[in-house]
């Protein structure tokens, strides 16, 4: 049982009334800081806070009283009291760490509480796989709840994952003792077409009182947008500027802005407050996806508030958008989000609230961070080998394996081509004329081959085609099976046997990154679980994906974020063109369309 | 089966968005107001609301695309939309009305959701009685959900109700559709003490998710009220000062500021908000107790919002107090509070923010009143005889019932005496000497007779003492079985026969409050309905309690609200001296207190 329930309130009341009663002593005192007060959108001097069991037994001008010869006293020393911080939507994959180091990396920034959704391994190993993400989460000294993934597949029809997420899992998955609500529902369209499938996802969490996260990707706030709202989704973390933020709280809908290692979408978008003057209740801030470097270099919710802080936010205002207001929004304000009685007593010190240095971290009445050291263990999931092996490629590779025959008698084709974008998700889709040579279709300058292996079933499946924009050069490939949201593998390369052997090697360590040229593996990034994830610590993983981009550097390519470039090219929910097990999907029509276009 | 359950969202979620999508029509569309967008706190010109079974489909600029030949038009003509009130915290049965009648009168008033904890008749009938007022309230077209009463008896050892409250009754009560939570938990020296029934209680309503309501009516701000607050009551009406509500809020709690027929605790506590600047989203409005008066001649929380907005504050602020704070209080701001996609379609218009004239009233997408008029049948429930037969004397009475034995060859006794304070609710402990004639000890001047009489298990029990204050003359009796919170009978009188007639009177009609002079009946309001409530219509019962104060003024007494003070003699939890079915009970000390002190 992995499970490890923390006592609620009602568990402890008797405790908590001891303390507060002056009857008994508190485990831990706090002396002296200013008591930063996210109901009443206050800053109160000279405050105490008492803890027992974990939770808050009282808070007031002296704690004395509740002081004992066994109560551990920290002098706040006219510090700021914050409550510990939120982080209202993210994925705990896009870090490419399991639950424990995620926490383990965000715990000294200050985050306490997260609301993760994790949809890449729900691809991969289904319901099994977000069962292992909320039992490792369950048992972190700080608060990870999960919210069961919508969508998996993200495109139906047009790739093949590993596991499908259906509407009875939603509803099983609504009684785990860590499910706070539906997983971004980012099928969009079918909720506006009122797709049954979609919406008895949506009823299922509803009737279970449970919250139901959106995702709205797109420009268009006319009736496609009123009739997703009116589907049931909650909040959306996808508005882009001011008045897709306005345009989602006047609808009743939460808007939660994120800063995540790739998503500035914060500075756009908290003008509603700071210059339009909305009631700022209904914003929430977020991080969606953080890198490993991100957590490692630049912080976690910590950076988001900073961030919303240097945008003119009121300091206490952007507090409430990273605790009381997604505490509320998830029906949990009894439980986490402010510093007051009967709620879990996560609380951080900080001496300025503007730049938000954390200086001390406690959760659930513990020290779990120190001026940015971990204090606290994170334990390991005893992952099963079911988890650990999912690269299935059927056979062992050649470069056989990526020949792309060309039509009988041709010497030259048209090929369609994916066309990658710098600094942009949505990729072109371009033409090529591609050489023809031994009947097989070549690269030719920077249009290189893709391809994507099926490694879910061991069907053996290979998708080949063409992809332009990395500035590849030499004999090359890289290959991945983070490859959104499918997860499949995505091999790009100048050479079929690099592409071979890169393919092969991550089937060895059970998925990863990898890099090859030249026969030699230049540079790799172990994710044994699901093939999405490390059990190392961040640091690690951060400095092995410093060295991927390197490598890809010195291979020629110089695109910013170009690991991220590589992983999304599966994703065929985003235009114009994708690859998919299923074959070249052009994502404007929703339709597969041919490799080779026409012999020219 | 009385309980008729509201479609929720998923329940019509195909249809919502149908309409908002543009493929269907809507039933109702209200074209061109101002939209009172209590999220955001603005107000938007020039928009529509389309509204579908009952719900709402969409609110934005246009309409029209939603508006079909059978769709219901309403103009707005530029008059305000905003959303049907909220009444926190209340009592049915302070209106001397079943939830039916209580809607009726109120509907025109614009309120559409009322949160009621029928703790009176809880005292009468227990668990069941609680179940009636729960499914009349399911019955009728506007929003009444049900807080579980905490406290009967409100004061254990010091009086024998009708029925106990248990915790396991508490728990049985969580799973019913219309409960929301907890009623006040008055007790609030158990909760400081820890008392394992009270905590057992508040444990079984968090655990079910639902929201415990407080009452800490008490000046003291200290480790008790900080012990109070530990145990888990989530708001709090007993405020009279703004310490007491900026105390509240910034522990976590929710201010519920009341105005109702005998409470005044908006202004006092509005300016934390209007003059302290703290952020509004834990204030909240509230009536607790309406005579039907009230209902008829001055409103409800449209007089609530009103006198807010007299009091200072913003009115979209205001308004938020009486809509989306409360929604989000109890957790169902996805279904109620706000003019958004998926509520319940409850919208009032008006054409003045200040004023509040309530022009016409939607309720569930019906029109529900217009211009101070009801448009909708409000259903009865079929009480049963058991609860409308509830005034069990044992036998008839007559003026012996009512003698006081003095003690063997006294001439003259010291008695202690109930002194009623105008416009208090607290009692003071007089003193008094009586003349003896007979062996009866008998009134003298304004110190006159009260009689608790045991009525809910016919014992025949009458306990006789001296009550002051009343400033009656003449041969009169005036009895009651609203008698806070025991709900036995009160009666008080100059004369022992008046004292017979008027008891035997109400066992007659099933309870109520009747008036005697000289053998003649003076006033009736007959309360059948557990000898607590009518089941005619508010203006009615008004005018019989009207002619009912005349009659007492008519023998004499000229206190301001006499018939609240009369019904508040046995309230045994409000200092200093009641009367109980047990005795004479000084609630200084909760010691019982003997009637003859001593022989003068």
């Amino acid at each position: 049982m992995t499970d490890i329930a923390f006592p609620s309130w009602p568990d402890v009341a008797p405790k908590l009334i001891s303390v507060a009663a002056g009857r008994s002593f508190a485990d831990m005192v706090i002396r002296q800081g200013k008591w930063v007060n996210v109901h009443t959108r206050e800053v109160l001097p000279d405050h105490d806070i008492a803890i027992v069991a974990g939770r808050i037994a009282y808070v007031g001008p002296d704690a004395s009283y509740c002081t004992g010869p066994d109560t551990e006293v920290i002098e706040a020393k006219g510090r700021y009291m914050i409550p510990g911080l939120c982080d209202a939507h993210m994925h705990i994959e896009s870090g490419m760490l399991t639950p424990a180091e995620f926490a383990r990396a965000v715990i000294p920034h200050g985050t306490t509480s997260m609301f993760t959704d994790p949809h890449e391994i729900a691809n991969v190993l289904g319901l099994r796989g977000v069962k292992y993400m909320h039992d490792e989460a369950l048992m972190q000294p700080v608060n990870i709840f999960t919210q069961m993934p919508s969508c998996a597949p993200s495109a139906p029809g047009l790739e093949t994952t590993g596991y499908e997420i259906s509407p009875e899992d939603v509803a099983e998955a609504m009684s785990w003792p860590g499910i706070v609500g539906l997983g971004e529902m980012m099928n969009f369209p079918g909720v506006a077409n009122a797709d049954p499938k979609m919406l008895a996802e949506i009823a299922a969490t509803q009737r279970a009182g449970k919250t139901v996260g959106g995702h709205y990707a797109s420009p268009d706030l006319g009736p496609n947008f009123a009739a997703y709202v009116a589907g049931g989704p909650a909040d959306d973390h996808e508005g882009t500027c001011e008045a897709d933020a306005i345009a989602r709280v006047r609808q009743g809908m939460r808007s939660m802005m994120r800063l995540g290692s790739a998503w500035y979408d914060v500075e756009t978008q908290i003008t509603a407050v700071t210059e339009k003057g909305l009631d700022p209740r209904s914003f929430i801030l977020c991080t969606d996806d953080c890198h490993s470097g991100t957590l490692v270099n630049d912080g976690h919710m910590n950076r988001v508030v900073r961030h919303a802080i240097a945008c003119g936010c009121d300091p206490v205002i952007a507090l409430q958008m990273a605790t009381i207001n997604t505490a509320t929004h998830f029906g949990l304000e009894r439980d986490i989000g402010s510093i007051t009685p009967g709620r879990r007593a996560d609380v951080i010190l900080t001496s300025d609230l503007t730049e938000l240095p954390i200086e001390l971290v406690i959760a659930r009445g513990q020290i779990v961070a120190e001026s940015g050291s971990i204090k606290v263990e994170c334990p390991h999931l005893d992952w099963p080998d079911s988890a650990r092996g999912t690269v299935h490629l059927g056979h062992e590779l050649s470069a056989k394996d990526f020949e792309l025959a060309a039509p009988e008698g041709a010497n030259a084709v048209t090929v369609n081509v994916i066309g990658v974008v710098e600094n942009q998700a949505p990729t072109k889709a371009l033409k090529a004329d591609l050489p023809v040579r031994d009947g097989l279709v070549e690269g030719d300058g920077d249009t290189i081959q893709i391809a994507l292996v099926e490694r879910h079933r061991g069907t053996g499946g290979v998708t080949n085609a063409f992809v332009s924009g990395f500035g590849y050069q030499g004999k090359m490939a890289m290959a991945s099976t983070v490859a959104h949201d499918s997860h499949h593998m995505i091999v790009v390369g100048t050479d079929r046997d690099q592409m071979a052997l890169a393919a092969n090697r991550l089937a060895e360590v059970g998925g990863g990154v990898t890099l090859f040229r030249d026969g030699q593996e230049l540079a790799l990034v172990e994710l044994p679980i699901a093939g999405l994830m490390s059990d190392q610590p961040a640091t690690e993983v951060a400095a092995k994906a410093e060295a991927l981009g390197a490598a890809m550097q010195a291979c020629g390519c110089s695109l910013n974020n170009a690991y991220m470039q590589h992983s999304l090219l599966a994703l065929v929910v985003i235009p114009e063109l994708r690859i998919s097990d299923l074959g070249l999907v052009d994502v404007r029509t929703f339709q597969k369309i041919p490799i080779i276009e026409s012999v020219s």
